[in-house]
């Protein structure tokens, strides 16, 4: 049956429905709050999708969301840079940067290690974090992967990697609710886990 | 707090917070599927919304959208255009279109009288419904707005300046479910309430 809707608005539908949690019945109502809304309101939707691909890649150095070479942290000359806090991607930057307690920096895996899913060490940011330590100068390296399984292999596999090279590795504590996804813990939990870092042990 | 994400990615989230039914956590989680997403499916996206609020109006005669002044319904001469069945707005539409059942054409009120949210008649596509019966031959009108109190309060106002001019009101049948909006109805029980559309008593 032909589409019950005018061409272009039946095209932003469809494009509507393939973006993550949104169904048939939610990109109709999305569509229809943009036939409505003001023009500039529009468009101002349109050039933040079209701005942000054009802008954003990852940092050079901790594969952090960026809009340079470097990310804003890496940059920011009044952070530790002799800490960084390994993460799987940069939801979790944020969500430790939304606590206001660290002052290190960060390194992006951009995945966690998966065998079942086929997600290998050599997919993920791991070289880089490893090239980085002796030229930064990096003391100390936090885990901070999600606390379920996936997250504690990546953090066992990348210990064994980094023991020889003298640097001290913590983990966020176990604050954090066990089989939560980091991303999802409150700031309070979150900063507690910071604060109680431990001694990564085997 | 400074944004703990990129320029371009937090106006990305901050726009995409701003749609119906869209929190901060599902704006953040669409941002970043944009982000990871390919250039051209953003692209399409994107361009997409722009294209239809360049292109999409309303219909000159009916006010249901259209991409030239008459809308597919009504410049389509095999349609009935002695039938015509008054609807809120252009979702309605497609909701009975997608019954198969309906030959006749439209009107779009663009909204129902609710006068305790001070939506009165004049607000309405009613005097453009009124313009429209003589000059078409427009010999049956069935009302089509939701079995609420909102949807029966205009058709009752609408009939009492129909009836003088000669027009045969209908309306759904009352199959559809009391208290629904118009736009859940399931294609059977719309269809059946096409079929089995009564005339309009007061």
């Amino acid at each position: 049956m032909a589409s019950p809707y005018t061409l272009p608005v039946q095209v932003l539908i469809d494009e509507l429905g393939k973006l993550p949690g949104v169904g048939p019945r939610s990109a109709q109502r999305l569509a229809f709050h943009l036939v409505k809304a003001e023009p500039d309101v529009v468009a101002r939707l349109a050039r933040s999708i079209v701005e942000m691909k054009e802008r954003v890649r990852f940092c050079d150095r901790c594969f952090n969301l960026a809009d340079a070479e470097l990310c804003g942290i890496c940059s920011d000359t009044k952070r530790d840079h002799a800490v960084v806090c390994v993460v799987e991607d940069a939801r979790d930057v944020a969500a430790l940067e939304r606590t206001g307690g660290y002052r290190g920096t960060y390194h992006v895996l951009l995945g966690l290690m998966d065998p079942l899913a086929g997600r290998q060490p050599e997919n993920l940011k791991m070289r880089e974090l490893v090239n980085r330590i002796k030229p930064e100068g990096i003391e100390e390296v936090i885990m901070g992967t999600s606390n379920n399984t996936e997250g504690d292999v990546t953090a066992r596999f990348l210990a064994r990697i980094l023991r020889p090279m003298g640097v001290r590795i913590t983990r966020l504590a176990s604050g954090l609710p066990v089989g939560g996804d980091l991303e999802f813990a409150d700031e309070i939990t979150l900063g507690r886990a910071l604060d109680n870092r431990q001694d990564f042990g085997d």
